[in-house]
């Protein structure tokens, strides 16, 4: 099952369903829209967060390792969290209690990403009925469709109430 | 061997000495200054970068698990990575090619955030002479000596020149 979702607009968050616990089945895959990375974000946000000298300064970083400026690690993780958060509609909000992170590709100034989710594994909870576990694994994407970044958490997801 | 830091002034960031792969070993400390985390900053990333209502929006958070609106994990992570970076003085940078991280207890508006920071892997390259890996824990406490966050990552690291 894919579900493919255009970028909402930067001051709303719609959701076109609401997905529960008895709704997910591993498989179930969820495509984002776009968000391209720009450079005065890229060192703002560095500047407050990362402020190395390969993710805000340009001529420092064309002789670094990256070779030109590069996006904060952490920066390309918050974006990718935002396109994630419009597309997979679990019913109590994306709630992880962990992730595992794996940069694959630096994200440089203009580079456009979207996110690719798959819920990989449904887990009802042993202790709670009403309640279950569903891990997800989410791929973000550059406009080359090289894979920049992979994470994978697991959510606590409600089942439907009756 | 421990290491203490104050906090780096917002606009410069200063390190009193530069660590190479030679001078690093298991159990090295490094502790670091203090973050404050602010309602308006809190909710200002959240509405960039994770704008679930537990969030942004503190009347829907009181109804919500939290109890009372909480920083997104980015958020904690992302300032976390702040005072790493103004504490761990690693000669190449903290260069990651990924992270585990562990969210253990929300953070709210007014939590002053710190990170103690401990090498527990030095492995040198196999390939390359030059250079080797740290593996770096890096625990997030809160103003009550509450660990909120773990995060474990491994960053390559050079051999001081000769």
């Amino acid at each position: 099952m894919e579900f493919h979702f255009p970028a909402a607009p930067e001051s709303c968050f719609l959701s076109a369903m609401t997905l529960y616990f008895d709704d997910a089945s591993p498989g179930m895959v969820f495509t984002s829209g776009t968000h391209r990375m720009e450079l005065a974000r890229i060192k703002a946000f560095a500047a407050e967060f990362d402020p190395q000298p390969f993710h805000v300064d340009e001529a420092a970083a064309k002789n670094s390792f990256f070779g030109g400026l590069v996006a904060s690690g952490w920066h390309t993780a918050a974006a990718s969290m935002r396109l994630l958060i419009e597309t997979l509609p679990l019913a109590d909000g994306i709630v992880g209690s962990g992730v595992e992170i794996a940069w694959l590709k630096p994200v440089r100034p203009g580079d456009i990403l979207q996110v690719r989710c798959e819920i990989t594994k449904v887990t009802p909870s042993a202790s709670r009925p009403d309640r279950g576990s569903v891990t997800i694994r989410s791929e973000t994407l550059n406009q080359h469709g090289e894979v920049v970044q992979i994470f994978t958490s697991t959510a606590v997801l409600s089942r439907r109430p009756v």
